[in-house]
């Protein structure tokens, strides 16, 4: 069968009648797809009148729409000018449109019925009655608390995994974009390379070498998404070699943990002591590739220490996948630094990293680095996955890692945020006099506990945010049961709101009995 | 078993040592990882030029890399400036870096020992062998053979799918980016909603309602990385639903198709006629889901006619899954507008559009609907393919749509594309006399066949590929065998390119004898 479409177009003849709109788009306006066509002769007027007030009535043109010059649509549909001012005067009289200078002829009057009830604009899951607090914090596991927590309202968010976003350098920001869009090439705006553009990788090779010890060639090196897709990416390479059980840490990342399991994974919970990650737990629980944030493990804060380093090292060389997510690593107080698993070991480490917590969790980007035999797999997953990053912030993103621009605001926001983890120390140390901090050497976050015999962690997280002040539950992030606490971020809010929200953490745990044994 | 990481850490004073680095990094530096602790007494500025050294010479350093400036390293290390300006000293008396005035001091010498050869540029599947033009064309359904002929170097590119980039709206996107960073709240750099910024949703509402015929609210929209990506989580959606295979239009996209393929599903080919897609072949299939693009079939440029529409749309209602790529509607010359399918039945249909013909492919940025019984579904998808998308450019691309820059900007390129097809339909005519051109009434391309005895396409791309003229062979867009023919795009590049690329191919068409039979 042929699959021929329509006849061949006779070429323009580059002559043009006195019709002929001048933009070339021959018949009917993409703008409401009106088609003259349909006007009956001599009515085209009270036609385009009734199109419109149709379209303002029944939502297609909300209040604030913008309508077209009058010029333009007059070319589009090939009507005099006149016609369509005219048309356009009578939805003025009727209070429906109005010329707003500069800024056109707009749409002023709600449309005569009511539309649709707008949908709830919260996240699935969030909840919408009037006292949502209690009921949310009960239900941990279900899918996207920790997006439904964040959609909720507060006054002070305490929530962990966020840099100081009121830092963000947004001059030096736009002085790289001006750069950037006065350097590219019309092909840099075409579909590129699915693993990023060159000039962000040969950067990321700079300042991984630089900061975490790692060497790589830029050609090993596939920008994603942030690590949430690293992650996406590396749990289809896995599945497609067989393996279907990853190991956790325990507690660990409840986002991360669920993320895996919504990509079909059965997830093997591996314990965290003082020391990081039990190896010995997970050389015998037989899974065959690892999740871990080894220099700074989430929620904790422990650092995998020499030997378990080894351990760990000693199963890969045996086959183990470990998968290292290096997520706050550059933001330490009191410690040395800790090169990165990736750095001793790049056969057997896959490594992901991103800009969420250098700069800013919303431009979603980040790096992940495969061993050589997984690299044309995981470039042929993002390829699928989006074709590859958005190249305006790649190459913006670039211009601040090679100028050293990056390295210079984490400086910055190293100290803001060692004054703020004081400020919440101190802060813990008045108000939850009972509490054990863990992990405030470095990161983004603190971890208390409360000892065995403290309430639920859950009703602690309601009873703040009931008095306004956002936190994690401890248990969120644990698969086996242990004592109750909660996850702090300090690194976002100035000091005056870290404190208050520790003494309303401290009000709510007072407000609370301790739990029966 | 308890978790607890290290002891609490007691707050800082707010006094400070004379030797206190004001940094707040008590320990060490991130720079190579940097361990004072490791230098002999004595020898620090010995120890320090040899770290640097054996960081040049093994390329964790490489050339142009830019060393901290000696202040802020020996706040790090707690070293008087004096060691870190010496080891410096020393390195560059033997060549190795050298101050640069306002870029301060990098690195200038080429490392002592090779690295390891670099890694092939190409992405896998790309030829490196000396002539790799014929044997590149000979295999199409390789992975990802559009990217690795992307990756090719050529003169004249006649591929299709990219509109004028050099057209690109530098200067309004460099000022609705100021406006956006002015604008911007610290919150907006955190991690945001999984289905877009909300501005950017309601920008998108409007632009599909005033140019599409459609009608949404904002909560029903899900700001995704292009099609591509719009694509992989439905896939996902339907395979959640058992549905494992899916229609596709033939001929259709290779790359939709491979997508979809490596996204688990078996593809069910559809034969494409003058009127689009055989529905009444779709509905003998038994497929319960069908990708098409209605509005300007690729490759065809056929658009679905109001039977087969109404066919379809009666094939949904029965429960059919319907996908609509509204890839390049807005791009019409010589025929009126086409309302989108999802117009006509929300319930029905899954609806994909994005920027990549109206602005540009790299920016990544699409949006999907779906119907509500899978909004939800979708949202979950999106959250755990990449949380959602990079909010910067979704803000500009709110304001470009909400100011009425981007419809401005597509009136200016429709009348460039136009003119271009036309150069190139007149080029058509003049070299490839006996070609037949389809699909020319809309869109960035044409397809032209040669009729059944034709050289083969691929032998035809390669032939032009020698000459330095990069252009699509239909058979790649083929599932069943049919005429072989050539998809050229004639949006991106000038009109002696276009001349000139059209030559080429005839002078490479007359190269090769007709097929025997």
């Amino acid at each position: 069968m042929d699959v021929m479409g329509r006849s061949k177009n006779p070429p323009a003849q580059g002559s043009k009648t006195p019709d002929a709109p001048t933009d070339g788009t021959a018949v009917g306006s993409d703008f409401l797809q009106l088609d003259i066509g349909q006007a009956p002769p001599g009515g085209r007027i009270a036609w385009l009148a009734d199109q419109l007030r149709s379209a303002v009535a029944d939502g297609r043109l909300p209040v604030g729409a913008r309508l077209p010059a009058s010029r333009v649509l007059a070319q589009e549909l090939h009507v005099t000018r006149g016609v369509v001012t005219e048309a356009y005067r009578r939805l003025a009289e009727s209070g429906q449109i109005a010329g707003r200078g500069r800024l056109g002829t707009v749409v002023v009057a709600a449309p005569a019925a009511p539309r649709t009830p707008a949908r709830d604009t919260t996240p699935a899951g969030a909840g919408s009655g009037p006292a949502p607090e209690a009921s949310f914090f009960a239900s941990a596991d279900r899918e996207g608390a920790v997006d439904a927590l964040r959609a909720l309202p507060c006054r002070i968010d305490l929530s962990p995994g966020v840099p100081d976003l009121a830092a963000f350098p947004r001059t030096a920001w736009l002085r790289a974009e001006r750069a950037v869009l006065a350097g590219v090439g019309p092909a840099d705006f075409g579909y590129g390379d699915p693993r990023g553009a060159p000039a962000l990788r040969r950067a990321v090779v700079g300042w991984l070498a630089r900061n975490r010890g790692i060497r790589a060639d830029p050609d090993e090196v596939v920008v994603v998404a942030g690590v949430a897709q690293a992650l996406g990416l590396l749990g289809k390479l896995l599945r497609t070699d067989g393996i279907g059980r990853i190991a956790v840490e325990d507690p660990g990342s409840l986002g991360a943990r669920q993320q895996l399991e919504y990509g079909g994974h059965e997830i093997v919970p591996v314990p965290v002591d003082t020391g990081g990650l039990d190896v010995g737990v997970l050389r015998a629980s037989g899974a065959r590739a690892v999740l871990l944030t080894p220099a700074h493990q989430f929620p904790t804060g422990v650092v995998l220490d020499g030997e378990r380093r080894r351990d760990l090292l000693s199963w890969a060389a045996d086959g183990g996948v470990v998968i290292e997510d290096d997520y706050d690593a550059e933001h330490r107080y009191d410690r040395p630094p800790v090169p990165a698993l990736r750095s001793l070991m790049p056969e057997g480490v896959c490594y992901a990293g991103s800009v969420s917590k250098l700069l800013a969790p919303a431009l979603r980007v980040g790096w992940l680095l495969v061993p050589p035999d997984r690299l044309d797999a995981a470039v042929t997953a993002k390829r699928y996955a989006d074709l590859g990053n958005g190249v305006l912030t790649q190459l913006v993103l670039a211009r601040l890692m090679d100028s050293g621009e990056l390295e210079r605001h984490l400086r910055h926001v190293r100290r803001r945020h060692r004054r703020r983890r004081d400020v919440m120390l101190r802060a813990i140390e008045e108000h939850l006099p009972g509490a054990q901090v863990h992990g405030a050497a470095a990161g983004l976050h603190l971890m208390v506990t409360f000892g065995d015999r403290g309430p639920r962690d859950v009703d602690l997280a309601a009873a703040a945010l009931e008095r306004g002040v956002k936190a994690h539950p401890l248990s969120w992030h644990r698969i086996s049961p242990g004592p109750p606490g909660l996850v702090l971020g300090y690194a976002a809010g100035p000091a005056h709101e870290i404190e208050e929200g520790v003494a309303v953490l401290g009000t709510a745990l007072r407000g609370l009995r301790p739990r029966q044994r």
